[in-house]
């Protein structure tokens, strides 16, 4: 794996890079659709690929329960299972094991919990998570972390760091020892809300040494503001010649506001999600295809919009479509979502090329405040 | 509308011919997919077009309670609303109103029942059921009819018979008053498994005269054996020079056995459905995509298809998408279901164009044996 920086903006903290991976080159900053079982719900691999996904993300705790790491190595991996010859990101299981389990056990060793599918009990390890993902086989792999709940007081914020820290250092020995071709392991960085627990864990990971950080634990509850001041914090922490990955991250505001402050990565369920709840994004805020208002609407869900659905799609036929029930509903409203979140991405990436990446922040804070 | 008759098989009832609609040319033997809700569950319109479809098939009763006629008009009737630019059928209901509704009261002026979908109270008479697909805009439109359970006594059969053929010159003269622009209306053959009735039925239908013909009432039960012959005992009191359409049928081997009796035009909803609920159709029989030996198989559904899932993706992925409940396994497995009826429909207009399309017959029922 390579990075490169290949700009700076001229007043803020945004950088446009280039990251070179085994299959294939990402240009940053990044939005990564999420694929939860080897697929974005309902996309075709050739939908994906029309509209430019870069990089999906796939989640090992899903995969792990089924269809299991034997079945996907024998496919050849994510790539040869999913057919997608793209890169691929997988997470740890760590926070679905955290959001989906109520019998989960945490012990210093790792975790214990039973499968939200049939009650089977599995074992999550530092160094086992690591043995999934390289069955997985995606570009880049992320280490098993303590997930920590929001509020939580700084005693246990401190706790849940450290440990997720200790892991960190497991994961990256496993790592090294299995040396598996085209696939990096990246840090993340815990610590809650807290300033000095921020600093010290990704001082911890910078000393282990990483090819690229991601800050956790974040977009868990707290306030957006709150949100921002902790990127801020940690920021200065990062080498300046790794990616960042703020995971879990968020509408297309927090995109905006978090490049701002140096992220290049992102990912998150809320585009594709909303597209199956009927939420569509637009230039203007969303709008809620349910809604009576629509029914013989014939305009498309955004005028400024040039994605296909766009194109074709009356606000009237979506409306039918989502109030039917029908797949079709969820298809295309996922391909306009998707559409608006990666090409909010290409706009972010060409501010930063002009290094004018202030105005686009500045737009987007006016059109929200217009909105409230 | 026109159809031309452009060659009859040698030793079969086969032909081959070319139905001319409003908007396109469709060539016969012919099936199309049924889209009940101005969908094709799971499809895009592009992906219906790169699979070739011709026509498709849409439910008057399902787009009458949802989203009502009016709004499918004002969006510029179902061509506008789908943004389909391929020929449509609907048919009239009447089926939908027999096979879903507990609460219907059939008179001879016409049926009342309750939306399954809120309770609401509707009536469709011969002439409103004009209405309702004349503000839909399909290119052929169907009668309303009475539909009979089976089995049948042969008064039951004869009442209902009659009714139905009163009701077809009720509509003949409600669509002839309306006159609307590149539509054309059907006639339906019924009279269930009788052959005297069945005659009795063609007779009424030619005199009042339609530009097409279907035979209705078969399809609901009765053996594949039975429902042959009453096609044999239809088919020569049908004109030479006008398309015949079998309404609602059926397997891949029916419609081979069909088309050397004399049919032209079919719509089932086996493929689309029997893919969401992964069964898969194969040149060998079928596959059902959950089972366990599947669960590492690295084949496509059918190494002899050439569809795009096949040409991509294995039984193992598309195993794991079904049992995972995914979006996609819906997508990819009405591709290949609809691909494979789609090529099915190639073939025997290829054979027929040989004028040997005994020779597929004959292919078809050894295979049928060999499976058994």
């Amino acid at each position: 794996m390579r990075f490169e920086v290949l700009g700076n903006d001229a007043r803020t903290r945004a950088r446009r890079g280039r990251l070179h991976l085994a299959h294939g080159t990402v240009e940053t900053p990044v939005f990564m659709p999420v694929g939860t079982q080897a697929t974005v719900k309902g996309m075709t691999t050739e939908q994906l690929q029309s509209l430019s996904v870069q990089i999906l993300l796939c989640n090992s705790y899903h995969l792990m329960l089924r269809p299991g790491p034997e079945t996907v190595a024998k496919l050849g991996g994510l790539h040869g299972f999913m057919k997608w010859d793209r890169p691929i990101l997988t997470d740890s299981g760590g926070y679905q094991v955290f959001s989906l389990n109520k019998f989960r056990k945490v012990s210093d060793d790792g975790v214990t919990f039973q499968s939200h599918l049939d009650g089977t009990t599995y074992a999550l390890t530092p160094e086992n998570s690591m043995d999934l993902q390289v069955a997985l086989g995606a570009d880049i792999i992320m280490p098993l972390d303590d997930c920590l709940a929001y509020p939580a007081t700084p005693e246990a914020a401190a706790l849940s760091m450290r440990r997720s820290m200790d892991w960190a250092g497991r994961c990256s020995k496993r790592f090294r020892e299995l040396m598996p071709e085209g696939q990096s392991l990246f840090g993340i960085v815990q610590g809650g809300v807290y300033p000095d627990l921020r600093k010290e864990s990704a001082g911890r990971l910078v000393e282990i040494g990483f090819p690229g950080y991601a800050i956790g634990g974040l977009a868990v509850g707290e306030p957006n503001t709150e949100m921002y001041e902790v990127i801020e914090q940690v920021e200065p922490s990062l080498p300046e010649d790794r990616p960042r990955y703020l995971m879990g991250v968020g509408t297309p505001e927090d995109l905006v506001e978090c490049v701002g402050r140096g992220v290049d990565m992102f990912d998150c369920v809320m585009p594709t999600r909303h597209a199956r709840n009927g939420w569509l994004f637009t230039a203007d805020g969303h709008i809620v295809i349910k809604h009576a208002e629509y029914k013989a609407d014939e305009r498309p869900i955004d005028e400024a919009c040039r994605c296909p659905v766009c194109a074709k799609h009356s606000r009237a036929y979506l409306r039918h479509l989502f109030m039917a029930g029908e797949i079709l509903a969820s298809v295309l409203n996922t391909i306009h979502n998707l559409y608006f979140y990666l090409d909010t991405m290409e706009r972010i990436r060409q501010f930063i090329e002009f290094r004018r990446f202030d105005e686009l922040l500045a737009q987007v804070r006016k059109r929200a405040i217009r909105r409230t």
